[in-house]
């Protein structure tokens, strides 16, 4: 019943092979042909089916972008410019939001119908990377990634952004200082964490582990480390948080504590997300190019799917930037 | 090179196509040769191919959710609650972030490889939902429909809860009020906008066209209209916003006239996302049941697939609910 490329052929006056190939835009297959083919399946309302066209091509044009936490305002920021830079390079984006990466790993996503695939929430211990490795399927990683040589990846110069916090505080003359860092199995928690106290180190400022909370990238790590942080004996004066969200959880749990910022506390982020500029938050952040972020993670992967990309890896890092809104103050 | 079903069927002593319906969970096939199938299967590393898979049943177990703005925190809320319920019933969900629908209509993304379809982000002008009529592709609207009778949605009650937030605005003593709706194109602007009206009407209070601003359901959209309506001769004391989101830009332009909320204006959102118990805002909203509104849809398109869906069309209508918080008062 339904409609096939035979068809099309047909009213065209070309051969089946040529439709396919006019129908993705085959340099083989001349303007005036595609154009032909174009109207013949415009007149037929024919879908090319996505299931022949692989079979036939062992490319999809399609990639796979795998996030595990699309609730975290992070992601929506970046899954925009990323399809647009994979569409003008060509490409189709197909989301998978599974859980964790193991669904990923346990459902077999990561079969033949995609060209390749970006990991934007990997962890540390995540088994994906190998087995991408293991069947070639070409992937890079955004944001985070595994830290180990070899890897593709298109991330941000955590380390340094940790350390232009610590010079502020320290400069501002805070001496108690508390982090709200990110998952232990995540790189971006990691660095972050590692600069910051580098950098404090080199200031003669100790991070104690009671003033240290880590976990999730998400407000209700935020909201809930505040009360435990603020239940020693002598307080921290600032908080360096792993992420904007987890700075505005911060930022609610101060106000429900009665804490005024930044006069009773200093609370800094990091990612400088659009509602950190929110006049009802004034975050001071730490900025870098979200959307860059992710067009560089898109070229990057199709390099590699077209051959042309590093054989020993590609680690491309963003730099940072400190950005002073209204929540950074000295110590009182 | 790749491995086969055919060379999982030699190591596990099957047929063929009985590789195939044990690694789908055929219950054609006993559980011990399930097992022995997927043993061979893990053994040799085998990865079932998409591709092979629904051209030998035609069933993809795929659903396209589409969602063309994902950078509203409204729909993150209700991608992981629909992932989940799809998942339990059995179908995988794949995320088709277009920027707009012409985009998912002109790209032939719905093809043969999806059983079925949530319009998540539907207008009443697009031209999908008679495309997928066309092909026999089955679909459900989510939050937004067309408004049109046969149709499969699972929404929310809009215009009662127009009606609710009028009636409060009017108990509260406001006469002086404002309405920034949502796109004209959407069944959610314009039901929220005609509950408002007719219950406003009900209490003998106009709503003229100075004081309505429409636009899309987005944080610039209340950032910007304040500002418009607070330039009238007789400015709003209370505003409807068609949105949290949207509310949540009112609120930031509010601070940033040094307006005090509710002393100056009183500010009302709909949808209760989780930003609005945030402390810093406190968002006097409507809610509804937004993981509900999700796993609902995700239901009623399995019926459809699998044909146990009302053939006239069925449209799941969720209550609305009041939610006093702190940026509602009297006039002043």
């Amino acid at each position: 019943m339904a409609i096939t490329s035979h068809d099309v052929a047909r009213l065209a006056g070309v051969s089946q092979p040529t439709v396919s190939r006019a129908l993705r835009d085959d340099p083989r297959v001349s303007p005036v042909t595609r154009e032909k083919v174009r109207e013949a399946a415009r007149a037929l309302n024919y879908v090319p089916s996505e299931v022949g066209r692989s079979l036939s091509t062992r490319s999809t044009r399609r990639i796979g972008v795998i996030v595990t936490d699309l609730t975290n305002p992070f992601y929506p920021h970046v899954v925009a410019p990323l399809h647009d830079e994979l569409e003008s390079l060509g490409y189709r984006m197909m989301l998978l939001t599974e859980r964790s990466d193991e669904a990923v790993a346990q459902e077999n996503l990561l079969d033949q119908s995609l060209d390749g695939v970006v990991l934007a929430t990997a962890t540390t211990d995540s088994r994906l990377p190998a087995q991408l490795d293991r069947r070639d399927v070409p992937y890079v990683f955004l944001n985070r990634d595994t830290g180990r040589a070899g890897d593709y990846a298109s991330v941000v110069d955590n380390e340094g952004g940790g350390r232009l916090v610590a010079r502020e505080l320290a400069r501002l003359g805070h001496r108690r200082i508390a982090g709200i860092f990110g998952a232990v199995n995540t790189t971006t928690g990691r660095e972050r964490e590692l600069g910051f106290r580098l950098a404090l180190a080199d200031e003669g400022i100790g991070l104690p582990e009671d003033r240290v909370v880590r976990g999730p990238f998400e407000y209700d790590t935020g909201y809930g480390a505040l009360p435990f942080l603020l239940d020693a004996a002598q307080p921290p004066t600032a908080v360096f948080c792993g992420n904007d969200v987890v700075a505005v959880g911060v930022l609610n749990a101060a106000r429900a504590a009665g804490l005024r910022v930044p006069g009773d506390l200093t609370v800094i982020g990091f990612d400088d997300l659009p509602m950190a500029s929110w006049e009802v938050l004034r975050l001071t952040t730490v900025r870098h190019d979200l959307p860059e972020l992710a067009r560089q993670a898109a070229r990057l992967l199709v390099r590699r799917i077209t051959g042309e990309a590093d054989p020993a890896g590609e680690r491309l890092v963003l730099p940072t930037e400190f950005v002073p809104r209204g929540t950074h103050g000295p110590p009182a």
